[in-house]
């Protein structure tokens, strides 16, 4: 491990007045390649091991920028948090031999009460055991473990399915400050069977306290299927 | 694992109108009493694992209620940050056959740079790779893996260097909130030749934003260095 990396910052539109969700489809399918583009162009530096690309959305969630934006920083190692996200699913595969994620989409499906929207590519769903109020995952159907490899037509129902869950957020919650976090698999670790990338959006709700801190583990008054029905009921 | 656990209340002081650290030595030392007879108390529910003791100090850290208070929170599971802190520890011990916090005690005692203050039984710093600006430690001198299994005038000792070093962060930082987490053993592993108790403290300044949730990994503008000159610039 050495010190080296990159951050770039992605301008998501050249308005300063409106925010991610405020955008026409098309203008998010657009940051969407631009975070594909990025990826792709990354990957050609051998140090690099790992991008995370995220947004923060509002002061609480971090934001110090007020033009809409989002951020690539390009690490020379595989952060902890997805080594970690990595090792659970592989134990998951070796043991079911199916992707973990794949499994919770079929679940969902099924079960419908977590569920928050559908469109041919992705589903939006609250997970089972969320960590924050209205933590919400966008997941391809598809099995794929890196967002770069996605189809020219993924691009375009993300572009949705983002665009309408962040509506419901914004409607459900009044328009809250969000962090918005892509989890996609390390450079060295492409078409992996057991990982499939997503991404999670947390409305900052609650201030993260002494006990998760002191623990890891994280106290939610809010049952995610009640988070599911309340952001299904409004229009995104 | 099952749902069982106990979450208990310290009121720090009958007097609404002072904080913590605006309480003298002996009222300080009273509550750390209380955090050990407690402890003691817990224990002997052999369903418990773990007791997390933790304060929130104003809103931003989390805290609901405004008079003085901490809180202890014991868990059937010993929870994964604990996991994680005792894991480091002991394969450090069983790489140098020494306790990695008395190493850190004895290196920071020789440089000095990142002391913030000691007295005959604690010392007081600001860890080398601080997650959040003027995160600081405070660790007893003693190896002792169990806040609980200190002795009476290490308590004493303690309430001092708690008191001077939440003075110090008040007027150093104008009165800051801040969490802090006494990191302790879990209740079947006592007496560890490698892990040794202590207290975090982390004054609220900078959001944790989608870096650091996508990552683990925390971006801190201030080193470590400047923080601890800043404490011990300001009295106590």
């Amino acid at each position: 491990m050495n010190g080296v990396g990159a951050h770039e910052v992605i301008i998501e539109t050249p308005d300063h007045q409106r925010t991610l969700y405020e955008l026409s489809e098309k203008e998010i399918e657009d940051v969407l390649w631009a975070y594909r583009d990025r990826i792709m162009d990354l990957k050609k530096d051998t140090r690099f091991r790992y991008v995370v690309i995220f947004k923060n959305y509002g002061r609480q969630a971090g934001a110090t920028l007020e033009h809409t934006h989002s951020q690539i920083v390009a690490l020379p190692i595989v952060p902890r948090n997805i080594v970690n996200e990595l090792r659970g699913a592989k134990e998951y595969y070796e043991y079911k031999e199916r992707c973990i994620y794949c499994d919770i989409i079929r679940q969902e499906q099924g079960d419908g009460r977590r569920l928050v929207y559908e469109n041919p590519d992705f589903v939006v769903l609250e997970p089972w055991a969320p960590r924050f109020p209205f933590e919400t995952w966008v997941l391809p159907k598809q099995h794929a473990s890196a967002f770069e490899d996605s189809q020219k037509q993924e691009y375009s129902n993300l572009a949705s399915a983002l665009r309408v869950t962040l509506r419901k957020l914004a409607s459900a919650l009044d328009r809250p400050a969000y962090n918005f976090i892509l989890h996609t698999s390390p450079f060295q670790e492409r078409q992996s069977p057991y990982y499939h990338w997503h991404i999670e959006i947390s409305p900052k709700l609650t201030p993260v306290a002494g006990f998760e801190w002191g623990s890891g583990f994280y106290i939610n008054p809010t049952p995610p299927e009640e988070a599911a029905a309340a952001l299904r009921d409004v229009s995104g």
